[in-house]
C-alpha cells in the first residue's frame, strides 16, 4: 500500500462533468489499495471571473483581500470534489490551506510555504478517507488567508507530498508529459521518460510550461519524485526525479525556445569598474527582469555590453538605457525586436566537452548566425534572428538524436 | 463615539456598483467617529449559483461539504468590500467566520452559534481599522465550516453587537422597516417606528419576513437594539428593541396574514386521552410542521380534531391523517385547501379586554365567517375562507387604527 498524492489542475476540474471524472479516477487509485491526498485547482475560468471582480474594485486591489477572495476558487472545487466522492460512497474529506494547515510567510500572492502539519490528515488517512485539499493556497502564522501565485497548485501538492512523506507525486494535467522540443514545431518531438530536477528546472524556465518551477525546486529539496501525465487518458508521462548516472549518459535532454526577447547593446563603452551596475540597477529599480548579459572582451579602452529583455518591457528599458547610455559616455544604443533564444538542456554536457561545438557547427551549417551565447553547467542558449528560431530548434533536435524512440536508460 | 454593527443583505451588495455604494456608506459612518464592524451576505444569485453546482453533483449533496462551497459566497463579498474601504483610502479588514472566530455547533447547514470572540475585532477596532466580516457562517470546535441556514446573516450581525457590546444594530435590506401589515393590500399600511422582540417575533413568524426569526430572538435574548432600514435611501427604518411603557398604549402593532395554509379536520374522534398525541404523532415523525390545532369540548364522547399545515404538506398531511383517523375509529377526514390565517399582534392586548371581541366584530359586520381561533398572550390569530383574506386584513387594519400617521408615542 503507497501513500500517492495527486494534483488535479483548473481544466481537469473545469465543469461537474469532468470533475465526477476525476472522483472516479480518484477512486481506482484508492480501491487499488492507496492512500490518497488529491490537490485540486480552482475551475478552469473561475481565477480568472474572481480577478476580473476584484479589478472592477480597483486597479491595484488590496493584495491581502486579493488572496481571500481568489482562494474561495478551490475552495469550490474541494466541496465539489469531496461531496462527489461520498456520493459514490467513499470517505471523503475537504481541507482548506487554513485547515491543513499550510502554513505560509505573509507575502500576499506569492507566498511561501514555511511547514505542513500532517498530523490530522494522517489520522483522516488511517480512517480510509480520501483527503481533498485545496491548492494554492494557505494561511500565515495570524490566520490571514494566503496564496502561492499562479500554479501555486503544483507546490501544494509537491510540499505535500514531503511532509506526508508519499511514495508518489502525480500531477496530472491537459498533457502527456514533459517533451523534448515543442511538438508544434518539431513533429518527432518525443515525450521525455525520465528527467532530472534540475534538467526539469531549465526547461521549465525556457518555456516549458508543464510544471510550475517552484513545485520542481520543492521537489529537489525534498527529493518528491514527480510524475507529470495527462488526466485525459491512462498513458504514462513523465517522471521527475533525482539524477542518475543513467540520465548522463544523455548529452541533451531537451530544447526549449523563447520569441518574446528583445536585445538592447549599448555601443563603445568607456571599459571601467561599475560600468555594468550603472547600466543595470535603474533597470532594476524599474522592476524589469534582463535575461540574458553579455559583455566582449575590452578593445581600446572600450566594451560593448548586450543584454535581453522581454517584449513587453522593451519601450521603457529603452528609455532607462538611453539615459544611462548618456551618462557613461557611450557611443551609441542599438536595439534588435525580431530575436530569439534557443536553449538546449542536458546534465550529459557537464562532462562532454564539444556539446557546445556541435550545436554551434550544426547552426552555422544551416547559415544561422548567433548573436549572442550564454552558458551555465547544463544549458546553453544563443540568440538568433527570430526568423530561424524553428528551423534552429529542428536542426538541433535533429542533431543530438532526441527524435524518434526514448533511447534514455529505464 | 458609538459601536455600531451594519449587516447589508445580498441585494445592497449584489454588483460591485452596489458594493462601492454600501462602501460609501460605511465610509460616512466611520467618518461620522463611529467604530464600525460591516456584516455582508453573498451577492445576490451567488447562493443560488453555488447550490446549483452542488445539485448537479448529488442530489442529497454532503452537508458538510456543502458548507464548505456555499461559504465561498460570503467570503468574495467580504473581500470584495474591504478591498474597496482600503481603495477609498480606510483602514479595512475582512474576517471569515473562522477568523473571528464564530464559533458553532457541528450542524451542517442550520448551526447555531456557541461564542464569539471579541478579541482580535476589538484590537482592530482600537487601531481604527473597519471590520468586515462574512455573515452565515461559523466553525465548529474542530475547525470544520459551518453556515446557519437561510438569512443567517442576520444572526451574525446580532450575535456580533451582542458579542461585541455594540451601541447599535443595523439591518440594511431592500425595504424600509417594518410595516403594520402588507402595503400591497392595504394601501394606507405604515411604517412601525419602534416595536419589541416579542411583536416582531410574530410578525416574522407570520410572514413579515423583513427579519430572520433567529436573529430576534437573538436580539432579545441580549437586548440589542436593531435598526431594520433601507441600503438604498436615508429614511429611519423600524427600531426593534426592548419592550417600554409606551408600546403597551398600542392594541395592536401589526396585521399579518397567510395564504399557504390548509385544514384538515378529523370529526368524531372518540374524546380520549392521548387522541391528539396519536393524531400528531405520525405527522411529526413525517417532518410535517402542525400550525394552528383546535380541539372542540366534548359531545356524547366525541370531539372534532383540526389542523393546518401547509399546502406543500397537505398530500402527505391528508394520507398520514387518515390512516391515523381509521386507527383511533373516527368518522370522517374533512379537508380545505381555500383558507387563509390572519392574525393581529400587539403587546397592548395582554392588558386590555375586549380586543378579540373587537376583532370578531369587525369580521362579522363584513360577513366573514371564522372557521378556527387560536390565540397567544400577545396574538390572535383566525382561519377564514381564502377569498376574505386581503378583505378582512383591511378592515382589521382600519379598526385598530393602524392607518395613516404613526402614532406610537416615541
Amino acid at each position: 500500500m503507497a501513500l500517492v498524492v495527486q494534483k488535479y489542475g483548473g481544466t481537469s476540474v473545469g465543469d461537474i462533468e469532468r470533475i465526477r471524472n476525476v472522483a472516479e479516477r480518484v477512486a481506482k487509485t484508492y480501491d487499488a489499495g492507496n492512500d490518497l491526498v488529491v490537490v485540486v485547482s480552482a475551475m478552469s475560468g473561475e481565477t480568472n471571473r474572481l480577478v476580473a471582480l476584484a479589478n472592477q474594485v480597483s486597479e491595484f486591489p488590496d493584495s491581502r483581500e486579493y488572496d481571500v477572495l481568489v482562494a474561495t476558487g478551490e475552495q469550490v472545487t474541494v466541496a465539489l470534489l469531496a461531496m462527489c466522492l461520498k456520493s459514490m460512497g467513499y470517505k471523503a474529506r475537504s481541507y482548506l490551506g487554513s485547515q491543513v494547515p499550510i502554513v505560509t510567510d505573509s507575502s500576499f500572492g506569492k507566498a511561501r510555504i514555511k511547514r505542513i502539519s500532517d498530523k490530522k490528515i494522517h489520522a483522516d488517512l488511517k480512517a480510509g478517507t480520501i483527503i481533498v485539499v485545496a491548492g494554492f493556497q494557505g494561511v500565515d502564522q495570524d490566520a490571514n488567508l494566503t496564496t502561492l501565485g499562479r500554479g501555486g497548485s503544483d507546490t501544494s501538492a509537491v510540499a505535500l507530498a514531503a511532509a506526508l512523506k508519499a511514495d508518489l507525486c502525480e500531477i496530472f494535467t491537459d498533457v502527456d508529459g514533459v517533451y523534448t522540443t515543442d511538438p508544434n514545431i518539431c513533429n518527432d518531438a518525443r515525450k521525455i521518460e525520465k528527467i532530472s530536477y534540475d534538467e526539469m528546472l531549465e526547461l521549465a524556465s525556457l518555456g516549458a510550461k508543464v510544471l510550475q518551477i517552484r513545485s520542481v525546486q520543492f521537489a529537489k529539496k525534498y527529493n518528491v519524485t514527480v510524475h507529470v501525465r495527462s488526466s485525459f487518458n491512462d498513458t504514462a508521462g513523465t517522471l521527475v526525479t533525482k539524477e542518475d548516472k543513467n540520465m548522463e549518459s544523455i548529452l541533451v535532454s531537451g530544447i526549449t525556445y523563447a520569441k518574446d526577447e528583445t536585445k538592447i547593446a549599448v555601443m563603445r563603452v568607456p571599459d571601467k569598474p561599475g560600468i555594468a551596475a550603472r547600466l543595470l540597477s535603474p533597470l532594476a529599480d524599474a522592476n524589469i527582469s534582463v535575461d540574458m548579459i553579455v559583455q566582449n572582451v575590452s578593445e581600446d579602452g572600450h566594451t560593448d555590453f548586450t543584454f535581453t529583455v522581454t517584449k513587453s518591457d522593451f519601450k521603457k528599458a529603452l528609455l532607462i538605457t538611453k539615459e544611462a547610455a548618456r551618462e557613461i559616455d557611450a557611443k551609441d544604443v542599438l536595439t534588435d525586436e525580431s530575436i530569439a533564444k534557443v536553449s538546449i538542456v542536458g546534465l550529459g554536457m557537464r562532462n562532454h566537452a564539444g556539446v557546445a561545438t556541435r550545436m554551434f557547427e550544426t547552426l552555422a551549417k544551416e547559415g544561422i548566425n548567433i548573436q549572442m551565447i550564454s552558458t551555465s553547467e547544463i544549458k546553453i542558449s544563443v540568440i538568433l534572428d527570430a526568423k530561424y528560431s524553428e528551423l534552429a530548434v529542428r536542426v538541433l533536435h535533429d542533431a543530438f538524436g532526441l527524435a524518434g524512440k526514448d533511447v534514455r536508460p529505464e
